[in-house]
Parts: C-alpha cells; sequence; structure tokens
C-alpha cells in the first residue's frame, strides 16, 4: 500500500508574454525549482484588478502560464526575482497552496536509492 | 528592495463554450474586473461531480477557461451575473483563493502618479 | 434570486503525456467522479520540486492536465488508483481547495426532478 503522502507547496502561476519563457525558466532553474508545466495557447486583457486603466494585453497576445510548485521558502526570492521583469513587461503571478503527492514517481530510476534521503 | 505585498482574492476559474465568450468577459466588464486569462483549446466531460447523468459537455466541445483574480466582494455579484448564463449553458465555475503581488508591474507608466492612491 | 450555495471540493489537476489520457479518464469514471476538464497543449519539464535529477518531461513532450472536481473522500482512491501508473509514467497530480456553486445549471432538463435529491 502506497502512503500517499501529501506535501504542501506553493503554486506560482506566472502569465507572460511566450517570448519571455527563457528569462523565467532560466529563474526558476536559478531558483532551486526542480520542474514546471508550462501551458500555452493563453490570451489575455487587463490587469487582474489592480491598476485600472492600464491595459496590459491585448487579447491577441501570445501568452503563457508557467506553473511551477514550490517550498514556500522559495516564494519569495521568486517573486522578488520577476520584479524587474515585470516592471518592463506584462503580466500577472497567482500565488495559491497546493498539495503534491509523493506517490507520484518518476520514469529515471536509475537513482531511487538516493530518492527520499533528504527526508 | 521590492516590497511583494502579496494580496489575496479569490480566483474565478470560468469554463464554457467559446463562443459565449464575449458574455462572461462583457460581464466581467461590468462588474468591474480589470483584467483576465483565457486559456483556449480546453475540452470536457460531465459535470464536475454535481449532477450524475447530465453530460454537459462533449469531448469534442471547444471550450474556453477565463480566468480571473477578483476582490472577495465582486464574487458574488459575478457568480450570480453568471447564474442566467449557466441556467441555459453548459459550464463550471470553480473559486479559489489566491494570492497575488503588486510587484507586478505594467507597461503604460503614463498614469503611475494616481497608482496605489486607493490604498 | 439564486442561492449561490458554494461547495467546497477538492480540485485535482492531473498532468501526464496525452497517450495516457483514457487511462486517468477511465479511473475517474470507475472512482465516480462525474466530470473532468482537460487543458491540451502543455508542456513540462522536471519534477515539480520533489527529485533532483530526475528529469521527467522534455519540453517537447505532448502532456495534458486532466482537473476535476471531487468530493474530499474520494481523493485518497483516486491519488492511490494513479499512484501504479506514476510508477512507468512521468507526471504530477495537484490537490488543492476549490469552491462549486451549485447555480451552475446543465442542458439536459429531463431528470432535473431528480436533482438535488442526494441533499
Amino acid at each position: 500500500m502506497k502512503n500517499l503522502n501529501l506535501h504542501p507547496l506553493k503554486k506560482l502561476e506566472i502569465v507572460l508574454a511566450g517570448e519571455h519563457q527563457a528569462f523565467v525558466t532560466d529563474l526558476l532553474d536559478r531558483a532551486g525549482v526542480k520542474g514546471y508545466t508550462i501551458i500555452n495557447n493563453i490570451s489575455g486583457k487587463g490587469s487582474h484588478g489592480f491598476h485600472a486603466g492600464h491595459v496590459t494585453f491585448n487579447e491577441d497576445d501570445a501568452l503563457i502560464m508557467i506553473i511551477a510548485a514550490v517550498p514556500e521558502e522559495l516564494t519569495k526570492p521568486i517573486l522578488e526575482g520577476l520584479a524587474p521583469f515585470y516592471d518592463k513587461h506584462s503580466g500577472v503571478v497567482f500565488v495559491s497552496e497546493i498539495q503534491v503527492t509523493r506517490v507520484v514517481k518518476f520514469k529515471d530510476d536509475s537513482s531511487t536509492s538516493t530518492e527520499d534521503t533528504g527526508k
């Protein structure tokens, strides 16, 4: 029987123009984020409620959403690292609470002996 | 150093047939929602757990998910505004807690002097 | 006036290679899940923070995210059912709290008389 072993993490949903994907994924890599999922084929408009009158996306922009599940202690450095980017570019970051189960296993079993040693 | 300044908001994820996008975005506009993100290329089936036997989407339907981050006080009027729509059309609305950081900045800086005046 | 009647549910976001979609949707069907939404056109990389060094997705993989809103008591059986799959295949499952409103109505009104009888 599997132990489901749900772990609380922060989910970051980072919406930005697709042309800047590499900047964000490089930042995530350097912050120590081990993986992410990208939703392509996104559109958007406006500013998610904070900046009336600032139309930031046009409906024709090719946006993406990069989703990363990160330990809470990485949230602040990542958001701080993204701040200069969002000074110049449109987008939004949603932060929420999720749980991820460690029953999720991975194809490369060559190093399973070291898996979980970090407790 | 940036103040990350995370603000709690409600995230609405509104799933519907793409042909009705304008109805929902117009409703969001009128409710005072300043922006939204749209995930295209969605499919779906069934009724998300409440209405057994009512198959509401077919897997071939062209669905979209409109994501809006709104202040809590807008949640109820928006859901009430959507109710007559969902009397006639298929779909589902997910409501969840998120935080959005105000480090997110926007391209049009022409009115930054009025930014943040609403406290 | 509609009673919005928000119901707390668990949101499962199941990321996997699109070729295995039927395995997961069949599992959801057998678990009693009444519906789901699928985001196509997803890409991903890595392992969402748990398994350093295990690159599990390549950026070119054709991934999907299956979103299901389920009663809390279905979460554990579904995650347990997915465990053997994720022993062999790449992916991740996010679990979070959402609310779904029952103002959502559906096209097929032929059995509305039995709707809501389950309390």
